[in-house]
């Protein structure tokens, strides 16, 4: 047969043994954490019917959703039926209306999940990646924006992730901000893309911008006298608390901060200009940026109208969902150590003997301990270098004189220093060992 | 907007948290069973190259495959270019090609994923379900058959499933088997499949599919006759070593079972008729079997043919996998339980005490406690509903007494007994009653 090129598809990724146990402890550490806070976990199909996801996420998302062929005689129609998840919202508001009734309410849930956009492959953009979401549905209460955003840091938190700070907004304050700075009302989208770049690209390119997008020259000028201020958040916010609007906003803002108190490892604080792109967003929105890197690692905000979607009346919901793809960065850069590979690897010397360390293997097993019985042909040394290769931490030897005497070698493969004790010894023997180069001492 | 269904695609499930709470534990124990055994965990992308899928499963299997819509300018072409997996053994074939030398060899891989066929939705046949493959690459050794034997068993008994037979067979042996009774080689594959429904369909009826499929009526008589007897294995067993491969198989299967030894909580026997329908398999065969359901929960064997076909040579592999599916159903009919929702929910009785409720809850998390403060809007009756929902054990409430007096209301939901403790002594109170309620008394 042809060769076929074995790389997996442009934009997807495999995860080797490595990759995905750090993948996989980063999620265990976030689901426990997210649980504990209420949410229950939730999973859905790979795939929607099409017309579940088109019309959902503009004419430019739509673009970008994969599309399933029909199958057998309609194949050749050319035709989509199905589509790939495109992000775990659209699904939640679908499960929302399909099981209503039979779920708690509020539903607190979490789903972290793949999701699949056909979007150009690039520098971290990838069309297979994971997203994670955290949302309450049915709650109109500001206890369900706290609980969001304190379990969201909490995980971070819990991932060892330090050194962030919660910026948080409100739409009802921003739609003040521009009502005080006499923007017309058709201006305010143009002027909330331009205000959500400060922290990218500084005042005076904000100015520049504002000018472009057509912001009367008079206000313009007066908001970014204001952003130049070192007290810039205090003159904003007594500026917006005038109209009625913002006061409203400003007043939810500082009962959610209230609610919040304090977040382990960072900053929670009211940002005036934090306007957060997205256009559904009701309430407050809120951004986790880590202070070091100055990336957003978190985000997420009220919409009310979005999760009624599939049904005919609103229904409250807030979330928010954590930036895996960065997350899983910042682990990696932070040298978090997660082991694979066993613990013992138990070495096959000649197959007189093998199915006495296939026993020996399983009494390990049986008191805890992860064995890899060597499964390839080879002298016992490309054995000990295969347990390295899996770094194991001791090499388990059956041999003929081991045989003979009702031993077994125990080789500790960080000092190098081996010993022979009877079979009966082997289980509290490794125990010991392992114990000792775990430096665990327990 | 007109309402859209909202139910799944046909032959997909959504997982509610329950559902999903008890297939995330099977799911974790399989994968600590399997770590135990010295295998790595490895993540594929759901999506393939078409060409990668394409022509690996048969007509019929090509038949079923989902194929995703080019997109973009080559949208309007109705051709596909991508196409979800169908299983996990070619994206395992893929990756062995792929990164050779950077696995340890031999490679020993779990993947516990889902897969995707365009099969017509029925009853228990769903178009997309989990695969748990287990697989040893690079090793012809008996050792790496055995290995996979275990680690499938010790996890079926780490799910608490008993009673179950293993029955092995080479296709050596089926091969001694057809020769040893006179069958000409080219109906070798009929009177395979004949036999291999024994179990289902009885020795009678056996005969009569021999006769149909043109065994010759010497011969078929000759085996009905042997499959009759009480000690057909003993007879079988005799009479296929009396051919070169009928031994050879037959070493195999005994040293085979003698590197397994005991399985906990079943059996493993010699099975001569067993052949499983895949053409692929090269040398031991296995089906584990549920006594009381006689069902299939688990299969496998060596296919030393297939792993290599990205490669310009063959690569010595062998695996099984479980019957995720079937196992489900049956740890649900076991009635396994699994909890979900929070040990405690906290009551909010008016906004001017839910900070104080936050902080109660946060400084309970921190002592490992699960708490859901209720995020909704209703009076103490409805939210103490919500507890029982959740399943909650413990309600904490904070209302205007207990914030005047510095205290907290505790009720154990399972008894409807109510104390008031001090904040301070909320923690090691909390931890108290749920340690009382679980019964776990440590």
């Amino acid at each position: 047969m042809a060769t076929i090129d074995a790389n997996p598809a442009s934009g997807t990724r495999d995860y080797l043994p490595e990759d995905l146990a750090r993948r996989d402890a980063a999620f265990g550490t976030i689901k426990r954490v997210f649980r504990q806070h209420g949410f229950d976990p939730l999973d859905t199909p790979a795939f929607e019917r099409l017309e579940v996801l088109t019309g959902k996420y503009g004419d430019e998302g739509d673009q970008l959703i994969f599309k399933i062929l029909r199958r057998g005689e309609h194949a050749a129609t050319g035709q989509a039926d199905l589509a790939l998840r495109y992000d775990l919202t659209v699904p939640l508001a679908r499960v929302a209306a399909r099981y209503g009734s039979q779920l708690p309410q509020p539903f607190k849930r979490y789903q972290i999940a793949p999701v699949w956009r056909a979007d150009r492959p690039g520098k971290g953009r990838f069309r297979e990646f994971y997203q994670c979401d955290l949302d309450v549905v049915g709650s109109a209460s500001l206890i369900a924006d706290a609980t969001t955003i304190v379990a969201l840091t909490d995980a971070l938190h819990a991932l060892g992730i330090e050194g962030y700070r919660v910026q948080v907004n409100h739409r009802r304050a921003l739609a003040g901000l521009v009502e005080a700075f006499g923007i017309p009302v058709a201006l305010a989208t143009e002027t909330l893309v331009a205000l959500d770049k400060l922290d990218k690209i500084g005042v005076e390119r904000v100015g520049t911008e504002l000018a472009e997008r057509g912001i009367p020259a008079a206000a313009a000028a007066q908001l970014v006298a204001a952003l130049r201020r070192d007290d810039a958040v205090d003159v904003l916010r007594e500026r917006l608390s005038t109209t009625t609007q913002g006061a409203e906003g400003l007043a939810e803002v500082d009962r959610l901060l209230t609610l919040i108190g304090s977040v382990a490892g960072g900053t929670v604080t009211f940002s005036p200009v934090l306007a957060r792109g997205l256009s559904y967003y009701t309430g407050p929105v809120f951004e986790v940026i880590h202070d070091e890197l100055d990336v957003t690692i978190a985000a997420g905000g009220r919409y009310d109208g979005l999760i009624g979607m599939f049904q005919s009346q609103d229904v409250a919901a807030t979330g928010g969902s954590l930036g895996l793809e960065r997350i899983m960065l910042l682990l990696e850069a932070q040298g978090n150590h997660v082991s694979v590979g066993p613990q013992v690897v138990a070495t096959v010397v000649d197959d007189i003997h093998a199915a006495t360390t296939m026993e020996i293997a399983q009494s390990l097993r049986g008191a805890g301990v992860t064995v890899d019985v060597y499964a390839g042909s080879g002298k016992l040394g490309k054995q000990l270098k295969y347990a390295d290769r899996r770094r194991a931490k001791i090499a388990l030897i059956v041999g003929q004189q081991e045989a003979a005497d009702g031993t077994v070698t125990l080789k500790d493969l960080v000092s190098g220093q081996q010993s022979t004790v009877t079979q009966d010894d082997v289980v509290p023997h490794v125990l010991r060992l392992v114990e000792t180069i775990d430096g665990l001492g327990k």
